[in-house]
This record gives structure tokens, C-alpha cells and sequence, in this order.
């Protein structure tokens, strides 16, 4: 195994940092974008595309794993890198975000949450331990703590009940998953909008320590305005030799502003379930391909794009495709946005790297404001 | 331009043929099975991966074609190789059997059908003129006469005036397509289970002159034994320098059955519907990738099959995936399922390049005899 250390800051522009996590299992160019892989499948993506775009890691969600096909069927089959044909790093979520958006008949207690699986109705329970342990079958690189994403709105008093409880969990992730060889933890900041609540749970996680932090409690309805209102502080509080993972963000313009405020990791569906809706993302803002106006349109998406979408397909084709409810509207419409992401985290690394992150932002600012190209 | 024969019929072994259509657009080598592409798509592929598979030609579907998105615009665009990216020929149906099972309030006439799209109700007109011309704006490099495909079952009365009329549409569409450089029609020889009107039909269309020969009418209900029955003498009526074309076959023992009795090229939905139903094509029958017994069984679908999907996942992983109805199921079962395809007629080609059809046909039925694997 290599000596290098997990974590490795090797610029910073402003805040924005570039670095580089070090796994078993490969490397991770920082700041990255970790495409969704819910139920051991980046959705229409087969994973050698994926890796093509430039992913260097993949998200799978707890809870559906151990839903279906479960976590230890997974494990006798050799583990989810194994199991969906992805050699390279996967980060699991600890299954707490899924479980309260999506489980069925939710109990909450110090102990962990009771629910009904969304599937077939059955009982089961999700503590900081059994996370650890599901999260242990599936084989994961880098494991999250088990945690209560607070809900948005939420008064002080509310959110300080809710990190409390998140931090007393961290202690018992930490714990549970003692240490691992190759295996990383990451424990996640709470505290809502409040500034005073984000500090104390970075003090708290900190003196638990782990691998890595994460933001979470963000991207759950408060807009952008105030999410980049608790970045503009709360990266600060983490250590800096630790990566910093934004959960479940986010737009383009989100992922920018984040990198900017010192964010260096993020994960979510959007390119992957717009492309599913026909949604496309571009240097020059979203694209929605079953407007009409792309029926008889032989440019690609954007003439500049070297994924496959851009480079063998016209607008007209893919708004055919779309309307005719064809599979290969969704995979080549996801290649694409996945495309699309990779090159942004690409782009804002070499801005990084090369001391020209403001300017970075002007001209991605800017090229959106001209809107998607003219009408033929 | 090369000046190879549009067909060149190498060896053959009993009945069965090795062949080599040569058009513009790149050789195909026969016994050929043609995926097919019905609205500009082999669904769940990518042209690349069909290729990959060993294919050397696609069908499309003029039906769909003309409805959505159209072959004015299909034209306009540059035509149904560059809409869909896929450089190599590309035969179209005439647009005959689809409208006569999908289209409503069909109306058959000597002129043609009338008929209102099932997409949008719209009314269309589909003649041998206005097939030609579809085909045309395609660029389809194999463009089929058109004609009605007899259903069954049919008394000999029916069957002859259908049969008689396809033949008048025939020498319609022989006129109206003419003579285009790089381009070739093949007529269709109808008839139903009757020789005395397999052979006038065949007469009727040699009288014409068409560079190819379909055996039209069957695959329709009939069943394998009375198919076989029709392909005992059906082939042998059709010129011997040309190709013979089985429409709409088959299974894999129909395949091998029909080249068996002299057919060289094949076109069929089941590879690609089966593939998205969860039924697995192999050496040794079918697979249910939905039954219970896959859940755990790390073994790949076939374990001597090179394709994408036996390459890198378990059959419990393809089984995952199809219960949690992820696309990616359908790419992996559409690709192993033509990757068999397309490999069944490559041995089919060796095997009579060999002179050792015979002991082909033995060994295939042989294996299917012995059924799947056996449970772990």
C-alpha cells in the first residue's frame, strides 16, 4: 500500500483548493464531483462511461443497498465494487437521509430510526452501528457517519436537538467503525442556518476526528442564497489537511460558488435524473430537449462538447429519441450532463492550479448569461 | 465504386449457404441476423456497441420512421445513416406489415392503405409509390418492395388474392423505385403455406427482377413446423445468386433451421424485446433473469460467452438490477442477447465455410438439450 497521506492540499486560489485523496483503490482529484450510483448502477451509465467522463469515485446509497439486493448478499458476492463492475473508490452515505425521505413509517429515537422499507414493508432498524456495519459489507472506501440531516426550516432550538443527537451518533459511528486499513471516515457538520450550532458541531467532530467532513443539512430546500450564507463560514471551521464534502449538491453554478467558498467534494442526482427528463446542462445554462424548437435542429447540444451526445448526434436526434420514449435518450442525455460535470470540476482544478479561479468564474458567469445558442 | 457483385455466393453446404452482399455502405456477411433499429435506435444500444456485437447491417422501420420524426425531415437531416450514426447499410422495411398491425382504421385498396397514425391520429396514405419514396429519403441501402403481408391462417382463396396482390405492388414499386446507384430492392414472395402460390409468386417476382428475395408471410402464428414446412421448398424457388431474406425470424432454431434450407439473412425484435423482458438467449436456452434461483449466484449468464454483460456481472447482479427495473439492466441483457445472435451466425458461417453444417445443427441442439447450468 502507498504512503501517501489520505488528503494532500496542494493549491489553494482564495478558498478554492485543489487536492488529491489517496485510496487503495485509486486516487481522487479534488475538487470532485462523485456521480450517483443508488442501487449499484449510475442510471442508463454503463460504469467503464462513467470513468470516461472523468469520475474518479462513485456514491452508492445505503439505504437501498440494504433493502435490495441487501448487504450481505452483496458481501457474499465479493462487495459492491465487485458486485456493479466499478474497480475505483465508492463513497456510501450512511442511509439517515434516505431513510427519513424515503422509508415508510419512520420512529426516531436515541437508539437510531425504526421504519418500513418503501419495497416490500418490512421492519428495520438503522442505528450509527448497523449503518457502520452495512457500509462494511458493501465494502465501502470511504464510510459516513450516521447522522439526522435536519430538516429545513428548523428554529435554533430544534436545530441544536437535532446536531446533538448527529454528533452523539458520530461518536458512535466512530466507534463502531473503529479503524480499517484502506477504509476512511467521514463525520458530517450539522446546525441548519446557525452559524453558533455549525461551529460547535465542527468542534465536536473534530475532537472525535475523522478522515474527512462533511456539510451537511444543506440542499434541502433553503436556496442558494442561503446556502452560500452558511458556506461563506462553514468550511472554515473544518481542519483544513481534511477534505470537505458538500452532500447532495448540486446545480453548476452551485458546485462553482461551493468550490469558491472551499468545498472540495460533491455528490448528486441532478445530472444524472435531468438527463433521464431530457434536461441537459452546458456551458451556456440547462437545455430541455423535447422543446420543439430542437425537432429540426442538426447541431448537438454544444458544438464545443466532445461526449459522445455532442459529438455524433444532432439536437433533432435527441429530441426524437426523447419524445419516442427510447432508452437511448436517457443514456446518451446522461453521458452528456455527466460529461458536462467532470469537465466543470476539471476546469475549476486547473483555474485552481493555475491561480486564475476568479477569472474562472467571470467567464462561467458570464458565458451563461448568453443563453443557449441562437435559433438556426 | 467497387465493382464486387452485389452478391457472391461462396460455398455451400447441403442447403445451406455462405454468402457476401457487397454495397456501398460496407459488406455484410451472410447468413446475416439484422438487429433491428424500429424509430432510428436498436433500443438500448448505442450504434458502436451493435457493431461490437458483430453486426453488419441494421433494419429500420419505415412505419415509425414516417410518423416520428418524419423522412422529410429524416432527409433534411442528412438522412437515417448520419440521424442515427450508424455508417454501415441499413435495409427499411416497406412499411407494409406495421401498418397493417398497428395503424388504425386501416383501409386496404388496390391503390395501398389508408390508415390513421396510432402516435397522433393523423391520416396517411402508404402505397408502393409513397413506400419507394420513404425509402428513398431514408437512404435506406436495401429497400423492400411493397406488399401485404397474408395473415394466417388464410384459405388458398385469400391467400391468392393477397399473394396477387402483393405481386401487382411488387412490379409498382419495382417502377417507382427505378435504378439508383448504390441502392437495391428486394421483392417479397408471398403465398402462405400453398407451393402451387410460393412458386407463382416467386415466378411473378423473377419476371420482375429485384437484386434480392424475401420469403414474406411467415413467423406470423404458423408455428416452427409448418414454417420449416414452407422453407422445405420456398428458398429453392427464389434465383440462387441472390439473397434470400426471412422476414421477422426468429428464435435461434429457427435461425439455424431456416439456413438450414437455404435463407441468408434474418431481421427480428426478440434479441432486443427479450433482452428488456429479462429472457437471456444462450448456448443452453433461455434464462429467466427474473427467477428467484439468480439472487445469489455469482456465475455469470453463460460462462464461455464474451460479451459485456457475461464478461463483468454475476447473474445475481443481473437479476438486482431487472427486479429494480434500472436501465442498465436492458443495455446488458440487449447486448448479450445480440452478442449470441450475431455469434450463432458466425458459427453458422464457419461451420459451412468448414463443410461441417451437419455437425453444427447436431452440436446445437445438443447443448439446448442439456438446459441451463445447474443450480449451485
Amino acid at each position: 500500500m502507498s504512503t501517501a497521506p489520505f488528503f494532500k492540499l496542494s493549491k489553494t486560489d482564495g478558498k478554492a483548493r485543489l487536492g488529491l485523496i489517496s485510496t487503495p483503490r485509486g486516487e481522487i482529484r479534488t475538487p470532485a464531483f462523485m456521480p450517483v450510483g443508488t442501487a449499484a448502477t449510475v442510471k442508463a451509465m454503463l460504469p467503464g462511461q462513467v470513468r470516461e467522463t472523468g469520475a474518479d469515485i462513485l456514491l452508492g446509497n445505503t439505504y437501498h443497498l440494504m433493502l435490495r439486493p441487501g448487504a450481505e448478499r452483496v458481501a457474499a458476492l465479493g462487495g459492491l465494487h465487485q458486485f456493479m463492475n466499478w474497480d475505483r473508490p465508492i463513497l456510501t452515505d450512511s442511509g439517515g437521509f434516505q431513510v427519513m425521505s424515503l422509508a415508510k413509517l419512520r420512529k426516531l429515537t436515541e437508539q437510531g430510526v425504526r421504519f418500513k422499507s418503501h419495497i416490500d414493508g418490512s421492519d428495520w432498524l438503522l442505528t450509527p452501528e448497523s449503518s457502520m456495519e452495512i457500509q462494511r459489507l458493501l465494502g465501502s472506501d470511504i464510510v459516513m457517519a450516521f447522522d439526522e440531516c435536519t430538516p429545513f426550516p428548523a428554529d435554533e432550538g430544534v436545530a441544536r436537538a437535532s446536531m446533538e443527537l448527529s454528533m452523539r451518533w458520530a461518536e458512535r459511528s466512530r466507534s463502531a467503525f473503529g479503524t480499517r486499513e484502506g477504509h476512511f471516515l467521514f463525520g458530517i457538520q450539522q446546525g441548519s442556518i446557525y452559524p453558533d450550532l455549525r461551529a460547535q458541531s465542527a468542534d465536536a467532530l473534530r475532537e472525535i476526528g475523522f478522515d474527512g467532513y462533511a456539510i451537511g443539512g444543506l440542499a434541502v430546500g433553503e436556496g442558494q442564497e442561503l446556502m452560500f450564507g452558511v458556506l461563506d463560514h462553514a468550511p472554515d471551521m473544518l481542519p483544513e489537511d481534511r477534505p470537505r464534502y458538500l452532500m447532495g449538491v448540486g446545480k453548476p453554478d452551485d458546485l462553482v460558488g461551493a468550490v469558491a467558498r472551499g468545498v472540495d467534494m460533491f455528490d448528486c442526482v441532478l445530472p444524472t435524473r435531468s438527463g433521464r427528463n431530457g434536461q441537459a446542462f452546458t456551458r451556456r445554462g440547462v437545455i430541455n430537449i423535447k422543446n420543439a424548437r430542437h425537432a429540426d435542429d442538426p447541431r448537438p447540444l454544444d458544438p464545443d462538447c466532445a461526449c459522445p451526445a455532442c459529438s455524433h448526434y444532432s439536437r433533432a436526434y435527441l429530441h426524437h429519441v426523447f419524445k419516442a420514449q427510447e432508452i437511448i435518450s436517457s443514456m446518451l442525455m446522461t453521458w452528456h450532463n455527466l460529461h458536462y460535470y467532470q469537465e466543470l470540476m476539471s476546469g475549476m482544478r486547473s483555474a485552481i492550479q493555475n491561480g486564475e479561479f476568479a477569472a474562472f468564474e467571470h467567464d462561467f458567469h458570464a458565458l451563461r448569461a448568453q443563453g443557449d445558442l441562437p435559433s438556426l
